[in-house]
């Protein structure tokens, strides 16, 4: 059922990360992996991009949270990427994976399903990726996103209860589902789809929220909530997707507690 | 023979470009993997950085042209680099070759000899790196252009004949020719050297110009022509080699019809 | 004992540096490698990221200088870097090494005791990375400074010495020594350590005032010098990291001998 979230809410959530300063572990697409650290950094997390076997299994047993992101799956990071989130799931951390193209592209939709397996705390796709993901689709051109994000709610509340996670489904209306309730956003700027690894970013932005414990669901919208705030203000002073990606590096520093009373948007 | 390019000719390809959306497939090094798929992005097309084996075949048979690019080449990529290309070839798609650093490097040398029996559509590179793929020198200073754009205009006519390409040698003058006609293009900035793939993220346009189809010569030109004048528009507001970067994506956004009617610069 | 080191002396060697432009080769990690290649070209170095086996060694013999840093080893790089520092070792090049999060992770902890033969030219880490590569510590929290700045002095003489290196230890004040003087600075913001890769790119630039040749212990110091006096200029525009990221890359290009006259703070 729909499920109201306030802006205390995610003010806290923020607050909570900020103060905790957790370490996201990431193992991502080479294309974002440096706008992915630098959003982590920015937002007051921690990133350690330690990707590779050998590395990846013991540094996620100790890291606050891991981010597992499907995009351009060299062999040696698939491998890691098991070693992870086994470490993960076993020292009960979360992990949040982003299905990047999966349902398209053969090798990493084969990557997910096993990956799945291990339960990850929160998936976050657009909505191409999610049908896919619950395998109720063929995936998007590209990592566009083909399918509306309303079409994907069904195939997301199987995929939440199915796996015990949270699923975000990214898109003009950001939808975000536990199984049971569902949250639906309307922040962010038509810019965040105009650069590289706006999407993807978010995802490691939910590790970075999800370690700080507490309600998973408040946790995975606070960091969709925060994150299309963010774009939003950047989008203000930004005079194309160049400029734009450098001030939402900006405001993931800057934005506060009055920024998210005054703009959040619960639709 | 010189050929005349018009102001009008390139506002068409732009238009065909940004009305079609192409989906360029990217194989290209890590350190510019992401201003590529920022610039695909910035003037609209749609970037897939598909570059694992398994993947890179299937994805280069759809996709609306496949861009290649030596630099860093990884052996996992240089097997996805060859069935990327395999497949474009037979799939009649366009694809674009930048021998980065060929002559100089051994691995890539060899591996470019191989790529080239598969037909590129256009080869992009500075002077140096197009006498090395056309066999007469010894390949750049690291990536810098050793030698004078003029100097290679031979070689790349050989080039361009051999393989049926079209070829862009980069450099203060832009030349572009299929192996009969020659266009040289005044426009640009010196920033452009000064920035981190800024000859790579030219390929991977080019590539994008070339799935609309049309005349080949015209296409290449036009993706030199609206490049080199983004190149200009970004200086303009730019304080150095960090804000030309970022301005260089705003620009390639912005750049429209009367701002290539009032810089073209054939020469 | 404590060293002074004169505005002039850190002049003369970025004067140096831009007259001969030296081809630094870069090994590094995946998410600072675009970063760090801006760097190099922006203080006027030529980067050269040649880091795959067969072309490693070739290159290390010829370049300037070579930079390995320890960031997501990827067992190909592994491989490359022990090729690249036996051939610019047997070549009598400089050589740097960056050891991000040794004694944190196993992989590159082992890589970095194998590296260590070959007697790099010069080692900047953080406290806590100095101190393991020492054999002293445990390593950092993801890449972070756990450890003060001074409490890693007597590791880092004891690791110049062992090596014949220079030695930069990077935190609130830098501490520099070739194993007998030791010089600190106290240039520098706060910013640096919000962007990602702050600390990889002066490792390479690091190498760029090696290449040049003349006092290690100079050279070194001037390169932090430089650097940190560029993030002060930087931080002067930035409105926050994402703008900081882009203004020290155009700080880098226009830091000149007046500002370094009026800013340099040895300590």
């Amino acid at each position: 059922m729909s499920r109201s979230l306030g802006a205390a809410d995610v003010v806290e959530a923020l607050a909570v990360l900020r103060a905790s300063r957790p370490v996201v572990q990431c193992l991502t697409n080479v294309v974002v992996v440096s706008t992915t650290a630098s959003a982590l950094l920015a937002i007051g997390a921690v990133p350690a991009m330690v990707d590779v076997p050998g590395e990846a299994g013991p540094f996620a047993a100790e890291a606050s949270a891991t981010f597992v992101n499907l995009g351009t799956p060299r062999a040696e990071r698939r491998e890691a990427m098991l070693e992870a989130v086994q470490a993960a799931h076993a020292a009960g951390r979360p992990w949040v994976l982003d299905p990047v193209a999966v349902g398209a592209l053969p090798v990493r939709t084969a990557l997910a399903a096993t990956l799945l397996r291990h339960r990850p705390t929160a998936i976050r796709g657009n909505a191409s990726e999610i049908l896919a993901a619950a395998g109720r689709g063929t995936g998007g051109r590209g990592v566009d996103a083909v399918d509306g994000v309303e079409s994907a709610l069904e195939a997301a509340i199987h995929l939440a209860r199915a796996h015990g996670s949270t699923v975000a489904i990214s898109g003009a209306v950001d939808i975000i589902t536990d199984g049971v309730d569902v949250v639906r956003l309307g922040n962010g700027h038509p810019l965040l789809t105009r650069v590289t690894g706006g999407g993807c970013a978010l995802g490691a932005v939910t590790a970075a929220f999800l370690a700080a414990g507490g309600d998973r669901l408040v946790a995975t919208a606070s960091a969709t909530a925060v994150y299309t705030i963010a774009a939003e203000l950047a989008a203000e002073r930004a005079h194309g997707p160049g400029s734009f990606a450098v001030a939402l590096i900006d405001a993931l520093a800057a934005v506060n507690a009055a920024m998210i009373q005054a703009r959040l948007r619960v639709v």
